[in-house]
């Protein structure tokens, strides 16, 4: 149940070929993301950029959870969102990620929210803006270099 | 911000045709849906068949987003999960739902969590089995009759 | 960060004395738990649970996070819950929990959902009923005999 | 079911005193809310934030709930977290709030959110702080002025 032999393989991951610098991924708002003002609420953001960052890896053939096994774990030290207009249930947002900038610690990822179809048609209008900054720990949690085809200069 | 205009409007929803007895969704398990088992917590099952739900209205042309604007209510009384096998983070689940029973105030619906892919790689197998019974309210959240088009006998 | 290290001493824990049958626990409604039909979302319940038998755990004097540590994992098997009023934001609700049955391996606990505080005055209104099932398993996800003092005949 | 009949009602909120500028609330580390890196996820971070500011309001005399039941609806606008521990499941966290700056339309709060009791013990560590920017809307969305006691120059 708990994945603990696939943890203690050092498994070598690398990807089939540089990451891209830039992506988006489609979701649907549900529900239980939505609070009494009818909006999404705003804590349900940082799960969409999450996937957001994901799933720019899983383009270059590389799963966050791939990187896990073999020892790589991204924790976030900084969370910045601008909530510029709201979004509703059933709303499709897009969520566009790029990297901003990488070092050989650190990868910062900016983000765009923007709503693609709204009761059942497309728009395009901007929701919100989001940075993260992410670094890289190893299985006791020690800060350490990222995968170097993660990293920057 | 809060759509209270919309709901004002008293809209008549009716489906382009009769809902489907059974359907469908896929979904990739977030990251944030999992916990220290490293598997998908219990409670994010909740929504995942809240999303079943909705998207078998949706294909008969009904978004459950517009029955609330017309001043329909479904609102959860019984909620019954049998979990047999876990979820891992970044699987993909595919939530099968079928209305069991519908009588004129309430409907139940059965459901199949069944993961369809894991680690990249395509798999068939059933994680959990559900039950739910919904009732309908109107705005004041007075038990009513449910939309013909959506009753039993 | 991780707390691997933790796991890996193989700790032995047993209460200070044998842990109640029955406790509560009182929680306030988060703005986040609740949807957009201005209730408490039903999915929310699911942690209140965890919460209320967790709670009793702690009381015999082990906290659930020592029996992870030790190498027991309490995993739930089924969740049933009835709603029958709705709960709101910022209301106070207790959590009243019960051994219903153990057996050597696994644990069914009851559960009233009680709203004692609405507005910020005292009332008494049970608004749901819940029964789940635990069973234990270890490290590596296999089902195990729940500690003996943990364990019914 | 819904409350809007509250709504209607144009209740005038004023407190029974100024609200203070600082304040604290206690929360446990809830498992639903704990990652596969056995840490608090970072969004969970966020509703913590809005309880910590919520309790400012609830010294002064007023709760959210009624706030919204006037027709006064705080809405963020911006976010920003530095994450600097983990925070462990079923570590009591202190949210620490102050009110860093009010204009007419606007309040800025800042957050340290502090481990002070890990494993049953209590500690004193700094896990992160943050800032929030809040915005208030009226029932149909629209920017409005802060209510007075709220507000600064």
């Amino acid at each position: 149940m708990r994945g603990h032999a696939a943890r203690s393989a050092a498994v070598f991951v690398t990807p089939r070929h540089a990451p891209p610098r830039a992506g988006s991924v489609r979701l649907r708002v549900r529900y239980s993301e939505c609070d009494p003002m009818n909006v999404a609420h705003h804590a349900a953001y940082a799960p969409w950029l999450e996937i957001g960052r994901t799933e720019l890896l899983r383009v270059a053939g590389v799963s966050y959870a791939q990187l896990e096994q073999a020892g790589v774990f991204l924790v976030i030290v900084s969370l910045e969102v601008r909530y510029r207009r709201p979004v509703l249930y059933d709303d499709v947002v897009e969520v566009r990620t790029r990297v901003e900038h990488a070092s050989k610690v650190k990868i910062r990822h900016a983000y765009d929210i923007v709503v693609v179809e709204r009761a059942g048609r497309p728009i395009e209008e901007s929701a919100a803006g989001a940075l993260t900054t992410l670094a890289c720990v190893d299985r006791e949690g020690r800060v350490t270099l990222l995968p170097t085809w993660l990293a920057g200069e």
